[in-house]
């Protein structure tokens, strides 16, 4: 073996170590969020089912958003809450993007009465892998 | 083939029919939830470990905990939400039970301020199977 071929070897490792650490350092951070929503009562119908398609086709056809959970206040039915999960802030810029949301978003604009954008730091995100009782637990 | 054969395979075709007609009647309802916590703010970090570990066990250990996913308000970070589903009733009471919510509601009680339980009815939830971009979608 020339001292030259093992001077690459030695080189090739060197440079990959520094792209996993480079790569670590830059692990995109996950976008987590409650939205807060009020609903025009008599649009509340139409509004929901809206945003039960947009929820699905996000998650879908969309690699970063990683989940998407909509609710309505048993007590109150117009107030929506949702729990919004991005890969990164970078996902969620291009879901804003996206035909799916921009769908949605204009759709419901004149149902939508009040919107509060309430920004997050997981704790502890889990979830069974197919949301039944067979799945098996992940988290993030 | 005897005619009391036929009579029994029709009587056990009609049996099991029976079945699976009343088991889809009595499918159970998931019941899911919103929780929103003060913590005492000196105890926070505690709190959150605590909080941590309840979820990840009760995801791995319970078939019918479906998700938990704990986030803190960034505004105001002894502010906490929780969204719980459950396959059911029945198993959230048996999720009551387990040694894990026992071990954190009577350890985290000194460092609760104030606990409001949130009843919402989904309108859809979506997740990616294993919380990252390279997951399938989920939803219920």
């Amino acid at each position: 073996v020339k001292p030259i071929a093992i001077l690459a070897v030695a080189g090739a490792l060197a440079a990959s170590m520094c792209v996993a650490l480079a790569q670590g350092a830059q692990a995109p951070k996950p976008m987590v969020r409650i939205a807060e929503l009020e609903i025009d009562p008599a649009q509340l119908g139409a509004y929901k089912a809206m945003l039960a398609e947009e929820v699905e086709a996000s998650v879908r056809l969309e690699p970063g958003v990683l989940m998407l959970h909509a609710v309505s206040i048993n007590d109150n039915p117009a107030h929506i809450r949702l729990l919004e999960v991005y890969a990164s802030q970078r996902a969620y810029e291009a879901h804003l993007k996206s035909p799916q949301f921009v769908k949605y978003k204009l759709g419901t604009a004149p149902m939508v009465k009040s919107l509060r954008l309430v920004s997050t730091t997981p704790i502890k995100l889990c979830a069974k892998s197919n949301l039944s009782t067979s799945g098996v637990a992940h988290c993030m």
